[in-house]
């Protein structure tokens, strides 16, 4: 019998956040699961305001639906979770998204959950989504890095600001877990838990890690 | 100078719902305003789950864009508000949804709101926006006809089984005003409002409403 | 048949304030209605405290009863809505309060709420009251402006700390939309407007808009 | 020295009242406190409407604004609390409300409380008012008896409906604790108390108890 | 290299209830994972109480403390995941508690989750723990089987009256997942979701999920 | 017939804290009352982590229960009421906690109540404490002094740092009414409030006086 199988897909259009999303799944690569990560081409080239991430549904529902005979669970890869409940209604296997599964992760590590954002714009998004889950009371504060996309490209910028922003929220809102706001960035986990001195939760892993449980588990 | 214009956009195919939307509008055309009801052609044929709310959003987007230079005010005419957040970032002009507007002005009337969907599986998504826009305490209930909206088109059939929820929701659940919670059922609201004896919110009115006093108000 | 009668009533015994609070109705004058701005004179000279708002409503409620035959809707003129919920039980007519309207307006603009009160006495206030009607979720901050109402006679002074406050509530709150959290201000709205970059609610005008629409739209 | 005086005033003109106000601190004649109990004479005869309750607050401001310089606690005797917050801003003594000191003294006695109004008209405001003071999370539910403030006076009658009421709290609500959402009910409290197995809250005594803490603490 | 171990501890004395759970973790033996499941001899026989969680806590602590150093992560598996707060403070390696992960992860599988508890004495138990835990707002009813732990040796009783409280969830309640409220039921999961007709998490299986994500993930 | 009895239990073991409560009773001794101030010498030596406040459980529950026949209420004297819940499912006789008391007491004095907790450990154990009870909204902020129990015998640099955090939570997080968040301390509290310029409420104090008018009033 071979392996079940987990598909992410990213809902924007581009390559490199799929890569560094396949990079996330990583450290549970040791479990006997298949992963595959798909890039929706019809999404929109980033996803930052809410009507980029509504744009993104369509082409990724598409995409799911092709996909769903063969995979066994799916994972929606954007933190904001475009389409997530919708497709739960769609599609019979379990459908995690990484918004949710690291908020959800997060609540079983520590009380009070700061949040890492790429941009501002995003922020009374998110709030409405933590509220909508039932959620918003464990977020103690979200600041953004207010970067750009694009300028995360550069690790070292990022990650600083990551940093700064992350010691905000421990040390002005209470944190004691941070989440990261957003799909690829995997990379800078380690450091930036390091440097923050608190746990940090990053959201694709969370999201391997709850679907990995759901697809052993059967439910 | 030509009057205001206030736009509907009915986010599904169906035109015979765009006509009731129209004849909702009716108590309003005394006031200087210019009302259009458009057909969101691209859209599901029926909005009743999750997933059809999210795949109406991109073909109305287009519509609501390409509409926006002659429109002094928008309203998604969907209860579930699909895409309402999105496009307030895209568009200038003031940006209602039914949903949204029916909530509001209810807190304005009564203590406790009674909400009657018309499908059972309408009521998590609901109860999710209602969570996500903060007014989640306000609803004391929601109870859904269970019918299909085809079958809307008997309206005495609806009518009775409408009847029969909001009383429901008055003797069980403790409302004090009702909300209709679909687009096109105007013409049922006095009657109702006379049989369950409790003021009941129609959404599209209460958008219009909202909208023309936004656009008269210039805020 | 002669237009619809909207009934302003000013809580509180000054006369200059009533003057403020017609002037804020200017906007509306286009629409096929007739506006009344009366003043409580047996009220309390400004409304600070609660006693104040309390005290305020015995006259006033006298006013309201007096007026009710002739008047298609009333509007509590004081942002604390003194005697709102008492007058909708003995008052068959639309009574609607700028508090509550400014809020549920705000509601439909943007996520988080900045409010904007004259004196520190107030917030507490407000939010029991915010909490009473279930919208606290919904305000981000609320700051005073910690002048007496007196001194807002000096409307540049008032202006230039209204506008740090309003900044502030953006800049540290994360308000996206600010209410004015008083009475008798529009003049100072579109000002502050552009200088806090943010849509700015003024209370009366969103009372008027709300009651405008009740009375055509007959809920 | 003399003993503190605590004064509970009851806001409508009922005498009637105030005598079971008075049979209600019964319990407490054993502490070194002197007891008085006052009509407020101007006040509304009978609180059943949010209007009522609004009237009842002038005149007992200022029979409590006399009594000041002699009194070291000060009790509202009415469920509703009315006038209670803007009182505590006017007098330096405590100033207890006997609404809030029932729910908070529940609080400390079981999880989940349920409420017995006497009429289905302050059910609503009630719930306003729980939620004013952030302990609506606690209510599990509130029935009234749905008998006129006057039918009271056949006591038999209104334990009954009491009883039935309270049972259907606790049985299908869930509740683990009573209040009794009235004053002047305290001679039905152990009886009730025993038909119902749980411990019923008498607001009036609950008051009591509060305020005297609060004199011989000094707090 | 060995395999990560995960220990799940059964804080009550009953050996029979730690073979429930061990065969609970079943599903999960397909992974590189040690699982060790062991009984708090120490502890009452059986918790229904807050009395016997709360006195469950310290015989567990000083077992867990004995296997921390050999240990990956630890499930403390009894619903009312006593302790586990304080032992997370204590612990390094993760620690998961079967009542949190099966609420968290019922939150990620649909909107409004039915509890099923054994004791009615626990519903309040669960309610603080649902508000500590900031999730009470998702929790849409609790109901007790009301029979005796004992009783549910008789597993063909505790299933009909399961099946009977799960139907009422989802039918009175608008439950539409459940969560089994207690350790050791695993072997009804599957029977209960048919005869439900909803998705059943089970608690155990939850934490395990969680627990191997955690491990292999390393956060 | 003698005087009632009031047990107040210290769960940590140090005599010198103990000491300390029983000076706070002083206030109540004018009451026809008995106290008596136990020690738990079985319990750890101080409360500051959730695992000190679960350790402290089990020794306090023996020395309740052996005093349970002749007391006439009890008092568990630490503000994290360890054990408090499942207590009164044990004792007859009121069972009251400092922390649940100074909160409800706090309630009826004002609007916003700032926390001031000696450890920064402390604050996440409280939160969710606050949220169990369903008091969270009216806690504006909480602070700690961030000293050790120990420290705390140098009087002067306690009250200190203590009046620095008062006044933060008093000018930046808009507390109206303060908490103590910690046993044994009433020495303090005049000064505290002077200098702070609010209201304070030492926690022993609170319980005594709820504790004594459960005992009068016989609820």
């Amino acid at each position: 019998m071979s392996n079940p199988r987990i598909t992410l897909v990213n809902p924007n259009s581009l390559a490199r956040v799929t890569e560094a999303i396949d990079r996330a799944v990583e450290p549970f690569r040791r479990l006997p699961l298949e992963f595959r990560c798909l890039t929706s081409t019809g999404g929109p080239a980033g996803i930052q305001t809410q009507a980029e991430a509504d744009a993104s549904i369509a082409p990724m529902a598409s995409l799911i639906q092709q996909e769903a005979a063969t995979t066994d669970a799916f994972i929606v890869a954007c933190f904001s979770d475009p389409g997530l409940h919708g497709l739960r209604d769609l599609i019979r296997v379990p459908m995690l998204g990484i918004g949710e599964c690291s908020v959800l992760t997060a609540m079983s590590m520590a009380t009070r959950i700061g949040a890492i954002a790429i941009a501002s714009a995003a922020v009374p998004r998110h709030l409405r989504y933590f509220r909508a889950i039932g959620v918003a009371d464990r977020i103690c504060g979200e600041l953004a890095l207010d970067m750009k996309v694009s300028e995360l490209a550069d690790a070292e910028l990022a990650f600083q600001r990551m940093a700064a922003v992350g010691t905000a929220l421990r040390d002005t809102h209470g944190a004691d877990v941070l989440i990261m706001g957003c799909a690829g960035m995997a990379d800078l986990r380690d450091r930036l838990q390091e440097t923050c001195r608190l746990p940090v939760v990053e959201p694709t892993q969370a999201a391997v890690a709850m679907a990995a449980g759901r697809v052993f588990g059967r439910f």
